[in-house]
């Protein structure tokens, strides 16, 4: 590939992307998006490192909910616009390319509109899937960006040792089912949090936690933590906010560490309606380190997680579980399920057969 | 002194201590204090290591509104006992020593019960006053917890860098005083804020802070900090806590610092009844980084401060302010004036010509 003499143009009749319909006020619904077919015209220039990619998997994240504002108001991420396609983490597949790192038939992930077709510009954060042994969809969860929050959150941010008192909320969730297994592995008691029983029985039997309990069931949740952590929690590995961080407050250790990479029953709300936390004082007499944190600022250490999670993987140390939704139409379904908690470990839109693809011309 | 024969015995007919009378619900005030005259007798074991203290002079803090509650409740800091005397930081004149490190006649700054007269066992965290060129009672303050607190929190804690954009809350306290200055010297642009015009006043003209506001006058905070920080806000030292936390957690910048030592504005309500913090999820996108300290905990670090402030304050590049109230029966209204915005810098109780101390006899 790379030096061609003339454009490729492709043509694809129908595709099918997800867009905004409409800034949600409240709890997100399927009403707030819209899959459309568009015609569309892709070109590739010579020399432009620019990309095609036929999309086979779509990642579907709860923190999309927190760009779908009309002001991102304190929050950073950039907000989606009314009638544009939203964006994520895809999984697709090199129909055309002007980039010499990339070949036609290449399997990539990186992220870009969520479109069944879409030209990655200068192929910018595109890179191969290569692990053997693996299922592919894996490069979006556990090897992914799910994967590698778990990973950077209890070893850079928390600083996590062996016998180490561990709490994780969202535990049946894309990132918290990796984050209780690596703190299994690292020698930590574990415990899990989830919102169904079925949720905590898998944890315990399935995915190795300690314990965990059901927070729908159980209304003091201060007591739930003193009851599994008699000798307090040293680290919390924090997806979920609000009231259950209250309760993490009360009984943290000296020293405790809450890496936080979301806080999902906030979602949903303006900020001034969210549940405020009042008993954030509790971090100064107990020296506690509360650090908000992307993954993505620390890819210097991605070949390093890649290495040793494949390796657990591999080994059969490690599980992980996905919740498959088929085709683009339904996106809208199964971004909504996540908040009302039907999903075990990630979620994820598996496209196949998409139409339009006999129509390419390059 | 050292090894002496026999017991040293004293006897104080009037040694006052100050007391716990009640546990406050919700604002202290000079009723849950007593201050009490006892009868003491002191006796010193050769061998024993304790010294026998007169008291000079006794920090007043706020933090100590904290240990006045019947459980800690996630606190993590001792609670004071009814009837009991409080403790603190206290700068003192030794009058007898069992203990080779300190002799009659020493002063010495240490952490005791809040009384005339007190045996620190075994000299238990006592360290002498010697730094010439300075008002002794600096040690309670500046060259104290007060200004180390200032130091560890910007240095060790939100690790400043020269050009940061710092906002300092309670910057006319003991604390914020110092730490708005030392931010200057590391040639950050600094903004505090305080409750009396006054006081922002002596912020900018005496203290040299870059700008200034009075949070009591001006109600929406989140304007005060976005017109005064246009990019943002690096480090935030953190006095305050409550809705001035939420103000902040809107303007933050990316990979901000929040290094809390207190919380003033809430320690005068139970932790349920407190003003809940309802924009924390802001720590994930903006990678903000907060974390409780006590300053003690970075012991090792002291000679360095002892040094580096002293030099300031010797060089005249950094100044403090003391508001000073007379005899052990000022501490009650000394204590609430503080949760009343009365004091500038450092609250402080002066000791002088105790009553029976003529009556010792060792």
């Amino acid at each position: 590939m790379g030096q061609v003499s003339e454009d490729m143009v492709m043509h694809v009749e129908k595709n099918k992307q997800v867009c905004l319909a409409a800034y949600p006020e409240g709890m997100v619904t399927q009403q707030h998006l819209q899959v459309k077919q568009v015609r569309s015209f892709f070109v590739l220039k010579p020399g432009s490192d620019d990309v095609l990619l036929q999309t086979l998997w779509v990642s579907v994240d709860p923190y999309l909910r927190l760009r779908m504002l009309e002001s991102a108001d304190g929050l950073y991420f950039n907000t989606f616009q009314i009638g544009q396609p939203l964006s994520t983490a895809i999984l697709a597949k090199v129909l055309a390319s002007e980039n010499p790192n990339f070949k036609v038939g290449d399997e990539v992930v990186g992220f870009s509109d969520i479109a069944e077709f879409v030209v990655v510009l200068k192929g910018t954060g595109l890179s191969k899937v290569d692990v053997p042994g693996v299922p592919k969809s894996y490069h979006l969860g556990v090897l992914g960006l799910s994967g590698f929050t778990a990973w950077v959150g209890l070893n850079l941010i928390a600083e996590m040792k062996a016998g180490e008192q561990v709490y994780i909320s969202a535990a049946a969730g894309a990132v918290g089912i990796v984050a209780g297994q690596l703190a299994k592995l690292k020698g930590c008691h574990v415990v899990g949090s989830a919102g169904t029983d079925k949720k905590v029985e898998m944890l315990k039997t399935q995915y190795g936690f300690d314990d965990a309990f059901n927070y729908k069931k159980e209304q003091d949740w201060e007591a739930s933590l003193r009851k599994r952590f008699p000798n307090g929690i040293d680290i919390y590995f924090e997806n979920v906010g609000g009231n259950m961080l209250e309760a993490v407050l009360q009984v943290i250790n000296r020293k405790g560490r809450i890496p936080v990479c979301g806080m999902v029953s906030q979602y949903n709300q303006e900020w001034t309606q969210r549940d405020g936390v009042r008993n954030l004082m509790n971090v100064v007499g107990n020296c506690v380190r509360m650090e908000g944190f992307l993954a993505l600022n620390h890819a210097e250490t991605w070949p390093q997680f890649l290495k040793e999670v494949t390796g657990y993987i591999q080994e059969g140390r490690l599980h992980y579980s996905e919740h498959v939704f088929e085709g683009m139409e339904s996106f809208p379904s199964a971004f909504v399920g996540i908040f009302e908690g039907d999903n075990i470990g990630k979620t994820l839109i598996k496209l196949e057969g998409v139409e339009g693809q006999e129509n390419r011309r390059i």
